[in-house]
């Protein structure tokens, strides 16, 4: 693994989408995207991803060019056409749009739809709460999970977002609708482990915590069963009937092909009825309640969502971003 | 089991609520909720609540003349003070409220603090979805789950309603932060059966499907492991921040003496966009796709959330409400 500085990454990825038809002002911001996902932690989505964005730019399904357009609007609420544009950059003026209405009707609400693949979901939620507003945000995606009862992955992972603002470090979740990504289930096996908890079924129907067999069947886990199986059907209706666009089952059901998928993005702004300083207690209060439980193992402490994160980032932000070599030779002969 | 129509239950509970102080008015609208509860098969939290309702009206905690109060306002956003009222009047009137600030700015949201318990989670979601729009609601609750990594229940189940309006029936999720909750588990234990899947640990802080152990370790299992268990914190922190109420480590850890919850009513509304026929056939698609596809057990037909109310409704409307031989008796002398 090598650890190149973060703004050399930038530059670098910034020159191959300018060479794409990118303009020098847009490269830039989708980079840092990029950049700041590594960064992160999250290294799924940042670098390691970025051959794929660039193919999907070279396919067609990425428009380079495309900016979002607003196409109709009622008081905090607007609906936006992504025109197949960058997904990362629509996702990331969707909420911006979305903080600047929360900010004046203390809510907010942007649906963006016939947009792309938005990456990292959990930039657009340290994005809002650094804003200093509650941001929640979701998008659909292609099918790749079963229902709940059934065999075929018919229904998305829908990564759903809620971020909430604090001093002393924003709460943020960031979670798909299946219990582990195929990411993480081809990390697993890569290493030859089991995973911790049941993944999947195996192709007998079983619940299995062997990914190869879950990678075989294609039948990953809902979160909590039917649960999480519910929960992504009314994320992809509420996505596709606020845009009045594409739903998971008229999605290409391929990384390469999938486009024009619909995203929401919501605010809530705590301090438009006052009291900020009594807002700001109670997150600390909440926080502190949890890092202060008993933990299940002794020495380790239990961590809100988003805690890990901040670690992570202060050191990849120190050491440089960790870059797979095979990866960044890639890159740079683009 | 006892079949009783409807508008005899309800009368019944109407002149309880009466006899304790309770407005008629008020009181018909509160014996309706608990009917309307136990009519679509939620039984836990219909009439076979209403006992331990009385109680918390009897020991202090619900005030029946209470009434809630706007706090503030901004825009599509308001803060009120459910002065400790009746939870499920409460409730009613804040999503009623949100639904017309959904009407008027496109989406809307009230903040309701210092509440009580809303009995049925559904209840309000089956509203927004009944008036043509989105809800989206939930609630905290006294601390009763542990978070994941600890061991001592310090997180609230919380729960989560997102309802989705459609002309051929709402699709309604009504989902805790629990695997299973705690009247499930006692349900499983009496029938001495297993859980179909985990639902918490043993003692030990093995996962276990068997509900004894689970109500020996009070460690029950938070929906998709640390995905629910982060859920329920977040949902805590907007509750309370937004509410600037309590957050569930201030709440009272016995269902008798909890008062003062925190809950949110969320409303997107599609039709404000136009486009309404559109948006219907849209959820229609949707959920179609999700009812064709391949069932897990052949014969069985995948559901979409809050199918199978309906035809508990039907059934129960048609045959009148089921009622234990002995809650009714207990309802009959009170």
């Amino acid at each position: 693994m090598n650890r190149i500085p973060f703004d050399q990454v930038q530059q670098t990825l910034k020159s191959v989408l300018e060479k794409l038809g990118m303009s020098a002002k847009r490269s830039q911001v989708c980079a840092r995207l990029f950049c700041e996902t590594t960064r992160d932690g999250v290294y799924t989505h940042g670098i390691n991803r970025f051959p794929r964005f660039v193919e999907t730019i070279r396919n067609g399904k990425v428009d380079v060019k495309a900016e979002p357009k607003r196409v109709s609007g009622h008081g905090a609420l607007e609906r936006w056409d992504g025109q197949r544009g960058v997904g990362n950059l629509n996702a990331l003026g969707a909420m911006e749009r979305a903080i600047t209405l929360g900010r004046e009707h203390g809510i907010g609400c942007v649906a963006l739809g016939n947009t792309n693949h938005w990456m990292r979901a959990g930039t657009y939620g340290w994005q809002a709460a650094g804003a200093g507003v509650i941001g929640i945000c979701w998008t659909n995606t292609m099918p790749n999970l079963p229902p709940w009862g059934g065999v075929d992955p018919i229904i998305g992972n829908n990564p759903l977002v809620i971020a909430v603002p604090r001093a002393g470090g924003a709460v943020v979740l960031d979670m798909a609708m299946s219990q582990y990504s195929y990411g993480t289930l081809d990390a697993y096996n890569d290493r030859g482990e089991k995973l911790p908890v049941d993944g999947g079924f195996d192709k007998d129907g079983n619940l299995t915590k062997d990914p190869a067999a879950i990678l075989k069947s294609w039948r990953a886990l809902p979160v909590g069963y039917w649960k999480g199986s519910g929960l992504s059907i009314v994320l992809d209706m509420m996505a596709a009937m606020m845009t009045v666009g594409n739903a998971t089952h008229q999605l290409a059901a391929d990384p390469l092909l999938e486009t024009g998928v619909s995203q929401m993005f919501l605010t809530m702004n705590p301090a438009a009825l006052g009291s900020a300083k009594a807002v700001d207690k109670i997150a600390d209060e909440i926080v502190a309640s949890v890092q202060n439980s008993k933990p299940a193992t002794a020495g380790k402490r239990v961590r809100y969502p988003g805690e890990q994160t901040l670690k992570v980032r202060a050191e990849n932000t120190e050491l440089g971003l960790p870059v797979e070599p095979a990866t960044w030779e890639k890159i740079l002969a683009m």
